[in-house]
């Protein structure tokens, strides 16, 4: 093997492709046409070097909204039936909830009282049932809750509801150099803790809703505890200004499913050079559910309007996706 | 040359050694003794395949304070003096400013009587000269004022008031594949516009105070704008809070030369396993500044303490440090 060989080994070997194993074809999970044409093309396109829309690595960041474009969001986040379990545990603990009709209501398994309260009720019960211990503790907490718990139509674990081809897409965008984010409306540190397990996204990816945190030294060691108040709801233009916060510079490329994500789809395609925008619309009721313009959970209506002006891509998941869920593992 | 040799490249060529060009000679401003020691017998302990104490580098974190740790913080944080000037150039413009009398102050130059009325007012003037404007506009003011801006006793580049033993630590713990992080009680924005070009820690590794922002479209074009409301004061126990919200997982290694930053220490050498904390002492009034317990800024008294208690490493500027800023670059 003579030395110019080994220099052009050293310059073209990209060791996550291989990695991978889908040098060949990536993104098997995802049917020929027009949604994955437009992700290829648009990763090739900010790649390759001396290309006018060449993008350096450092800022290839993409992010994704969690609840419907990661992982199923129907009948009800995950989260909101953790909330409810948990908050159904330590019910008989928390005497200040005593005779609050919310709260008996959870105690009772009364769902159809909980949500007749409105978001303000379902709000109570997650602060609270989210609230109160250290954050060690509560990562704990759902890492067991995780364990047991199943999703009410498929009795499948809730780790196992997430898209086979958004895995691949991870994947993929992770293995031409992007660094990819969740940001989500969802509690982060309900999140951090499976996140990188299940997505390969670290904790310091993660992007989320939170309540309040306190530093305090417990006979001599130190803790940081989880306080009953809002800190910041990561949804609508919260997502823009929590990408900028976490972030601090413009998305390369956004994956959102509902209108809650529209903001950060706007501001990711109104950076300078190229952008991808790209919204998964939820059309298989066989395989998983069909909503947008209707659906409480997950409304997808101006998302839907706005993508058409702006020519982003629509993931028709009947026609894109050959498969939706990994294979049960269990 | 035969394959196995290419091999054997293939395994053992580590990109950033090479780069950096200290793979005979790491940290060559350092003088030997105890705290490099220290450093380095660490950084060994914790990358070493197969040792007990190895830690993979997903969790290889390593926290820095910026004022006072990475760079000069006397006579006047740099960011001080951004606002001052700032704020002057702003106050013709600012008509409710008029009259007041620390505006009228700084509209004057009249640094004593700005300071005279104590944090409070420094921080009205931190603030209002912070706020008003998009997060683009801001991050160019700032790159403008640091292009022209020469500290007051070094006349030198604020950006080149930089540690460079703390440069080479920096790139050090990179190519040991640990990820830097600034925790700093500065404020993010300001940080993040230079960051990435001085310390090559990207916008994303920056955490800082921060006030709050808003999404909007104007004229149909997304911006992000800066308010003149304090969101989150990154100091004392602010800093672990912090960590946590934006890392979610506790540093491997801390770095810091206040009582402002002993929460962070503390909280990072209470995590299982080995951590590594360390506190720069300005003890070199000839070539920097000596200054500790009695200081205004950057006062360290508890932390030296704690040191002491916990067997923490404390740098000796005078001692350790061969070179304390790089070369005059004009």
């Amino acid at each position: 093997m003579k030395l110019s060989l080994v220099i052009v080994i050293l310059a073209t070997w990209t060791p996550c492709s291989i990695a991978h194993g889908w040098a060949a074809e990536p993104l098997p999970s995802w049917n020929d046409g027009p949604s994955k044409d437009a992700i290829v093309q648009f990763v090739q396109r900010v790649t390759r070097k001396g290309d006018s829309d060449f993008v350096p690595p450092s800022e290839r960041i993409a992010v994704f909204d969690n609840d419907g474009t990661l992982w199923a969001e129907q009948p009800m986040y995950c989260q909101l039936a953790f909330a409810l379990d948990h908050a159904k545990a330590l019910a008989p603990l928390r005497l200040e909830w005593k005779g609050k009709q919310t709260f008996q209501a959870v105690l009772e398994g009364d769902l159809e009282t909980v949500l007749a309260g409105g978001k303000h009720a379902v709000f109570e019960v997650v602060v609270a049932s989210h609230a109160g211990n250290t954050t060690a503790e509560f990562a704990q907490i759902v890492k067991d809750w995780l364990a047991k718990a199943r999703h009410p139509t498929t009795g499948r674990a809730y780790t196992e509801m997430v898209y086979q081809p958004m895995l691949e897409l991870l994947d993929y965008l992770r293995a031409n150099d992007f660094k990819t984010y969740i940001t989500s409306g969802g509690g982060v540190e309900f999140m951090r803790a499976w996140a990188e397990e299940i997505y390969g996204i670290p904790p310091e990816q993660v992007i989320g809703s939170s309540i309040k945190t306190k530093f305090e030294l417990r006979g001599g060691k130190p803790v940081i505890v989880r306080l009953p108040e809002i800190d910041f709801i990561n949804d609508q233009e919260g997502k823009p200004v929590a990408i900028h916060k976490f972030i601090g510079r413009r998305p390369l490329a956004a994956f959102g499913n509902s209108d809650g994500d529209l903001p950060m789809l706007q501001w990711t395609a109104a950076g300078d050079g190229p952008r991808f925008c790209l919204y998964i619309h939820h059309t298989d009721a066989e395989r998983e559910w069909a909503y947008d313009r209707g659906s409480h959970i997950g409304k997808l209506d101006k998302g839907l309007a706005a993508a058409r002006e702006h020519g982003w891509t629509v993931v028709d998941m009947q026609r894109d996706w050959n498969v939706i869920f990994p294979p049960q593992q269990r």
